[in-house]
């Protein structure tokens, strides 16, 4: 395994030139080519076990909550009634255990590509996966997009947990993926997806928040720390059908009582608000209000 | 030259075992050990100049501006007319560059400790020394505590730009120091420091906000993105003589006017009061109110 040199995995690609973040490794634990991805499991030194999709690295134990908190309570947070909800990707059950910590949710369908993640994440992170015999749930091994088309006036939210805009999950990342999304959607209702990294990927950043307003009334982009990420951080974009969603501004303001509740580590009502203070260059970029 | 592996410089440190961050270095163009430190300065392929002192990365020319405008303008924005500035550390000229965009500054005095990075910095990192020239500054050479000690009610805002925690700036993060910066600083007076990192250095944290809380009647804790960091960011500890001084709402909100005239890249109004929304993992070990 060439990704792994020296007892420690360097995570280089040619996404983000000339950087890189590295890992001390323990012990590799799993390692196969699937029929979509190359998937690796390691044990590191520091951060517990680690998720490797084609080489870019997916999660750690360490810091998947501040991912899957934001994927997930940005949206929900900012929809009044979220009951029916549709996870693309996700297959690492992280996007579901964070769903199902609301009450207001009736039915959660996970729609995951490759079977073998959710396989691999029942074994290796047990943390993650640990919603995956809640009832409400339903999974669909399949294609995201294939599976969208068929579902009209659906889904309340559509969390579009998904790697990167390269291999399986590139059409993910198209103006085609975004209308279906948008058709599949109940009045108002609300999508939010991986919404890449501002300091690596500005121009698919700003083609895909310009799509995304031909699209939709209501446009909004935010981002966190995701400390194991190269750069540091992760962002989400963010639509919904109703022109008077302030996606700033949630619903659900979560405090001191349910952040503990809920078990949450990063999320809470004013990470939500403070998550779409963009950098200067990136809010210009953008075009973007202060 | 160890760190150097391969045509990569990789940082990893006792400080943050089992994780590190890679450049890609295209030429070595300086490294000597100075009276107090090892310094290295590289060209990278993709993040222009690099300096890095005893083994850990300071800056990249890419992301500087990130530290440099948040360091400044956090504290000079949340004071009503900052005139006396002191910077500790700082050799490298970003924070003064900062200091010197706002009109209200009348005099600044940098005390760096090592006059090599203040060489060094004036060859390979132009747009960060370019305002040693400025009239209103004045550079002293020598040790910031042993200089501070000396001087009584003095400063408007003082400025702690130090390496980390370890090496020549260990006592840069001591009860004593800040105790001696109270005494440093005029009426209403505030001082802003390298707060370390939220995700690296829990404990250290926690200790500096315990004994700030202990010296100064208002106390907070902000941070910001900072890529070519292991972890992706940088915190700042604020701490002010004016009990009623509210750091998350500046006296001064710059909008996209004075983002434009200033040539900010990443501080404006909007920023400067999400800095101060903690992970809540974070928020918990400090205390604070959600």
């Amino acid at each position: 395994m060439e990704l792994i040199k020296d007892g420690w995995f360097i995570e280089t690609n040619p996404l983000w030139p000339g950087q890189g973040m590295c890992f001390e490794v323990e012990k590799v634990l799993y390692h196969e080519k699937s029929q979509f991805q190359d998937i690796v499991v390691f044990k590191s030194t520091n951060h517990g076990n680690v998720l490797v999709l084609d080489n870019i690295l997916q999660l750690t134990e360490k810091d998947e909550f501040c991912y899957h908190e934001m994927m997930v309570h940005l949206p929900l947070n900012s929809h009044p009634a979220p009951k029916e909800i549709l996870i693309v990707g996700g297959g690492d059950g992280g996007s579901v255990r964070e769903v199902m910590k609301h009450p207001e949710v009736e039915h959660v369908t996970l729609c995951e590509i490759d079977e073998k993640v959710i396989e691999v994440s029942k074994k290796y992170f047990p943390n993650m996966t640990c919603s995956f015999d809640d009832p409400r749930l339903d999974i669909k091994i399949g294609d995201g997009l294939e599976f969208i088309k068929k579902n009209r006036n659906a889904y309340d939210v559509i969390i579009t947990d998904s790697s990167d805009c390269i291999g399986p999950a590139k059409l993910l990342f198209e103006k085609e993926y975004y209308e279906l999304m948008k058709s599949a959607l109940k009045p108002n209702g609300i999508i939010c997806s991986q919404g890449e990294n501002v300091w690596l990927s500005e121009e698919i950043v700003v083609k895909m928040i310009d799509f995304c307003r031909d699209i939709f009334p209501a446009v909004s982009f935010a981002y966190c720390s995701v400390p194991s990420y190269t750069s540091g951080e992760q962002a989400f974009t963010l639509c919904s059908l109703n022109p008077h969603t302030d996606f700033k501004k949630p619903v659900r303001s979560w405090g001191a009582e349910e952040t503990a509740k809920y078990g949450l580590k990063y999320y809470n009502s004013s990470v939500h608000q403070a998550a779409f203070a963009l950098p200067e260059f990136f809010r210009r970029a953008l075009q973007l209000p202060v």
